[in-house]
């Protein structure tokens, strides 16, 4: 069972719970016909004994052995965009990652969030540093992910550099930050130079079908490499609690 | 455990699977001074040994005891709405009720439904019929559950007529829709002209802060006593679920 | 300016307001990069001269004329799928339709519906009856819209004889309606044996994105044909309202 | 008509759109009983010629000279909580304000949002000052606005001292920005050092009974005091636009 999944430099993803099971959305896509989930079994039909992949229930005997219905309509759910089913499982995660990545995260509308705050403690100091491969990936076809327009070449010597001008930036904002917490600035202001680098944590759920929302906006290459590591991370957990769901979703995204 | 509770003449309403708990929801509450769940324990502080009911922590011993205030905390995040924290719990059912009935709950639209469709298949022939007993139930003071202006005073004898002329159009409108099916009326056009009394069913799920949002409104004397009796159902399985969010929701309701 | 469309036999579609405006979703999308819309203009860049198709702004000046970008933009946004600018448009719309064509509705949870209630008052006496045309539309590929096993080939004789049985069935409803409240039978009871083919009247609201994902369902050859006229008929008023948005959906569709 | 109100040294907020009225709201609640809005008439019931300022319509000549229910209407509405009809308005906002105000901002999740983004564009050098007379307010009994334990006395000299050191460190992260996006590093990476005091810019759309929420828990005392700004100036928009409803509404937070 995983637990918790180290990301980023000093970020996690832990799975907390989850609901529901690719069985469980079979049960409730079957509420619509009044019947339940049968069995997976993708050998040949007990009814007739042909092995028959095509539709749901065996074509040869007319579906009379339907039991092996239970694949094809998981997967038919899944390419017809037959969604509600998919909103009867779900899964909660704890997370620790920058506020940059959080930033992107929360304009998921369709979770739940319980995260630290700064208004009641002062924010442990742990900040972000990429790592000098990760500044030399520049993508010359995403705009996002792009440079400035007239920027230099960027240099693994110059990377370098700004790794170490980014500790002494998140330094002296530790600094000033103990010092305006000691002189009686109320934590609330205390926080504001704070970098957007520095890690927060929290705990997020939603149903499976929000999840795959999530992750396919994350995973893609269009997301920010960094927010794109906690997706895979998501992406991870949910592949072993929802194996066959996450089969479907893996395959759809070819 | 409770599992199908029955519910006015053929309906039931059933426990599929809850997640979360009342710890749960303490530790996220928690995420936001970067604490967990500690424990319940409503005894004396472990610190000081003083027994100390206020504020959350220990009062006497300014806090440093603080195990007792998983309680009081849980408290106030009921009383001051901190609503967030009981959305990281939840419960899927299964009921089985009135159109009627449904067309009232799915106006709650933080819930996820999959309900049996009269264009898959056709529906059984199951309709409610209310107890004389609660035909007699008639608010003077409820406007939405009275009369129409100028009726007579409701007699028990009416009350049986009404049963015995229900029985009578229930059993025509499934003569009808019989009869249309055979000869060839399209599923989704041979219903048409059941009543909003036949029995639906469906699976339905929502996080607890949806539940007791859902409760509020539909446990309520202003809701339609039917509607009243499945709520009821739900609360029954919430209260054995999470025991201490029931009893702050059922407290704040007096 | 459209306003009330009649649907079916006895329902109707009226717009009631409508917010925003394909400039609007451009301006709205153009916060990213701290522009705002420019103009539609189609024809050669004002800046070179140039007349150039391809991506946001002239590619031949490099950009310097890029007042033509937004038609590009707003194609963009709709074929990747950068769905939030088209939240900040809407519409509200008043419908009086069948209540199975409102229980499909309901399902959409994105909406505000504010709907006539058989709490409040008697539901007036207008049900639907499909003509003999819609009747014998009996799709042999879509499994929702067909017939039960076994059925007949169903006759244009036998549809009229289903109308006729419909508004025997409904009539007698009806007597049955009004002397359940006549007798004092309170008014949330009095109506449990009104059939589904009723009508009922709301006001619904959503925004533009939330609308487009509505007809993407309800327009679809599986949507059933009744609740399909209505989302052609809110169609035509986005059209009228919304006509680059709506030819880039109608394209999409294609 | 109110365009862009200032919030904070260098923030705004700005009045894009709205839909609906007090009277829509009066329309949509109407639905449920068949009827529309009348009239706000709040002298002598026109049938009767009598004061009556008690429950929906006139009581003195038993509803007959409902005219005046509207009044009536709206207030029982709000103060019974029977909010969807509130959701038929809205309001579209421009806003510029910090990245931590827009940190608390994004947790509401019924809002629709489209911001600027530094993926997109290097973000403006444009960054929060608190005054000294605002860095003086130190909340002793909202936990949240306090200090840390142990904390000094704030002097009006350490608050002149702190802004200095904002300004400084304010000034070290725009040099820094400045010679990473010039030095090639990607748009999305070269700005994490930058703090949560910086501004951003974002259009928010939402219904009303929406706002009404956010501003329940916005203008609250417990809020941090910057974002209470913000919500104020909404709230001007709102009483501008929607006078009735936000009569109610700042009488309900007495």
């Amino acid at each position: 069972m995983l637990l918790r999944i180290p990301v980023l430099d000093h970020g996690y993803l832990e799975a907390i719970e989850s609901w529901g099971s690719d069985e469980r959305i079979v049960e409730a896509a079957r509420m619509s016909t009044g019947k339940g989930f049968l069995r997976w079994d993708e050998g040949p039909c007990p009814a007739c004994g042909t092995m028959d992949e095509q539709g749901p229930g065996c074509h040869a005997c007319e579906g009379k052995g339907s039991v092996r219905g239970d694949v094809h309509l998981l997967r038919r759910l899944w390419t017809m965009k037959h969604a509600t089913p998919f909103e009867m499982a779900g899964l909660v995660i704890e997370v620790q990652a920058p506020i940059f990545v959080f930033r992107e995260w929360h304009r998921h509308r369709t979770q739940s969030y319980n995260e630290m705050s700064a208004r009641y403690m002062p924010l442990p100091n742990v900040n972000y540093i990429p790592s000098v491969a990760r500044l030399l990936i520049n993508s010359k076809t995403n705009k996002q992910a792009g440079t400035v327009a007239g920027a230099e070449e960027l240099t693994e010597g110059v990377a370098f550099i700004f790794q170490e001008s980014l500790r002494h930036i998140y330094a002296e904002a530790e600094t000033l930050y103990q010092q305006a917490l000691r002189a009686g600035i109320p934590k609330e202001l205390a926080r504001i130079h704070l970098p957007v680098g520095r890690y927060s944590r929290m705990r997020a759920s939603a149903n499976l079908r929000n999840w795959l929302a999530f992750l396919t906006l994350r995973m893609d290459q269009a997301a920010q490499w960094e927010i794109r590591q906690y997706a895979n991370a998501v992406g991870e957990i949910i592949a072993e609690r929802f194996p066959r769901t996450w089969a479907l979703f893996t395959e759809g995204r070819k």
